[in-house]
């Protein structure tokens, strides 16, 4: 049985091999997504941004037992986790985590997760996230939880990726966060104040507030929810709230609107890479190190450098 | 008079209206760097980089008024801060710090201060970063201070951009800041723990030490030091901890070889988006959104679609 067979089978390892296939953005991992494309589009992506310490871990932990178990006896939803830290560009920082959550889950058939710590081949995090996300997708998995230590383009870039995107804060993480804020506020479908039990959670929750009200008006103004994961305390009330989006995304035109927005930025990586793969190879590596040289004497600036090598040396060799 | 011979001439105006264009990537900006770039080499680029709330602003300023005054009566240096602000792509929260700063500098006309807040049009913000040091390199600045909000990809590039590395940490902020500390380590030439008269930083301390204990042998160790950015404490020592390693640079190969490094990097990104526009240009819209209509429909995969725009357009021109 080859691995797309597997994986549509429900087969574990199947499944396990591919994504590490796609990961590698081997051969193999290109014709599976290939072949699995034609089933995507029906997974719920729910994005989990915010800085270290906000304890996004045990609020994911907890959104998986609660989409597993609806409070409302609704069927379970399939859902896989991807975690993502880009944080951790050298080492395997998310794997240790991984390792958690998984004894946490341990054999829940309805549950995946998955670590993404190393940059990827498949020209960056962002895409080889996405491409994760597709195998999960046409696996048949209902949700999927990208979990990523937030910070600047990550959290952007997942935001464009989500359905839903859920930024985490804590009280009393420092004066400058209040920086962030500012940005955070344009991707947050829902914001979650967690470790609300710690002191100062009240002003928090007040300034999000306001920065909220003070926010333009949109068709979905983003929601306010205080938890404590670790307790569990406020956790409903945020399940229903994304629940509560996702009813907002499948009765308007914005789930159709984010869908071929992430199409979009993921062809448009993927034509990036391959157009500078396909100079590399035409360029011999001693032309490119000789104009590097000119560049660290002075001889050549960056705009010269890049002249000689993309326009003259194309029209002498044309 | 042009702005280059403006800049020369120590004009902070023209500076300032040059750093604007370089910015903005406009012909004047790009022709500015030019004729700049055969004067650059000598300034020494210093990276701080970490999480909100570890009180980077104000360790940045302890640090410009000591480059201006050393404490052993050497000679001023003349001091940049380029203050870039990655997690706020969609608004101007960096310049909220940066009218803190000014403050505090008003009036030295060896200080020159610049925030950073918006993503580039220059191929992306590390690029336009390294653009900005280029001008303040070749206006005569001896040191420029490049300090960012640290995570993930953004530190990466800060340590490829900047000589020295300081990756500053705060006690308590939180558990899975012990993932990120792994990726650090490699990036780091002085760790800083500000703050350190909080609870908790002898934990910290003893932690980081351990790990700096365990990490591979290196030509430099990384360097720990202890800092209360608000009181001043400790901020000789990290003064002179900088310097240290200033003269590692300059009595080794490296500060040729990180030269050389950042050079090649923005080189190579300069390539990246002069291809992508140039395919840009030869594409027409309608086909590239008529390819993406099939990806939406699933009639498409995103590998077919790339070949379809890149392998199959291009043989049909031939």
């Amino acid at each position: 049985m080859n691995l797309v067979d597997g994986v549509l089978a429900g087969d574990r390892l199947a499944l396990s091999r591919l994504l590490t296939a796609v990961e590698n953005d081997t051969p193999a991992g290109r014709a599976g997504l290939d072949a699995l494309f034609a089933r995507t589009g029906r997974a719920y992506l729910v994005g989990i941004t915010g800085s270290p310490g906000t304890g996004k871990s045990s609020l994911v932990n907890r959104l998986v037992k609660l989409f597993r178990n609806p409070p409302d006896g609704r069927p379970a939803w399939r859902v896989a986790v991807v975690a993502v830290d880009p944080t951790s560009p050298f080492t395997g920082g998310a794997v240790l985590g991984d390792r958690v959550r998984m004894r946490d889950c341990a054999g829940d058939p309805g549950v995946f997760i998955r670590s993404m710590a190393s940059r990827g081949a498949l020209g960056g995090l962002a895409v080889q996230t996405a491409a994760v996300t597709q195998v999960f997708d046409a696996a048949g998995y209902d949700v999927i939880l990208i979990e990523t230590v937030g910070a600047g383009q990550a959290e952007v870039d997942i935001a464009s990726l989500a359905h839903t995107t859920l930024v985490v804060e804590a009280p009393g993480l420092g004066d400058d966060i209040q920086a962030i804020k500012a940005g955070i506020l344009e991707i947050a479908d829902v914001l979650v104040i967690n470790k609300a039990d710690l002191a100062g959670a009240d002003n928090t929750r007040r300034a999000l507030q306001t920065m909220l009200e003070r926010a333009p008006a949109k068709p979905w103004p983003a929601r306010l929810v205080s938890t404590v994961a670790v307790s569990g305390a406020g956790m409903e009330e945020l399940f229903w709230a994304i629940l509560d989006h996702y009813q907002f995304l499948k009765s308007s035109q914005e789930w159709q609107r984010r869908d071929a927005q992430r199409l979009r930025a993921g062809l448009d990586e993927l034509i990036r890479a391959e157009l500078v793969r396909r100079w590399r190879e035409d360029t011999p590596a001693e032309v490119y190190e000789s104009v590097l040289n000119r560049m660290a004497g002075r001889k050549l600036s960056p705009f010269e450098a890049l002249d000689d090598l993309l326009t003259t040396r194309k029209q002498a060799a044309a």
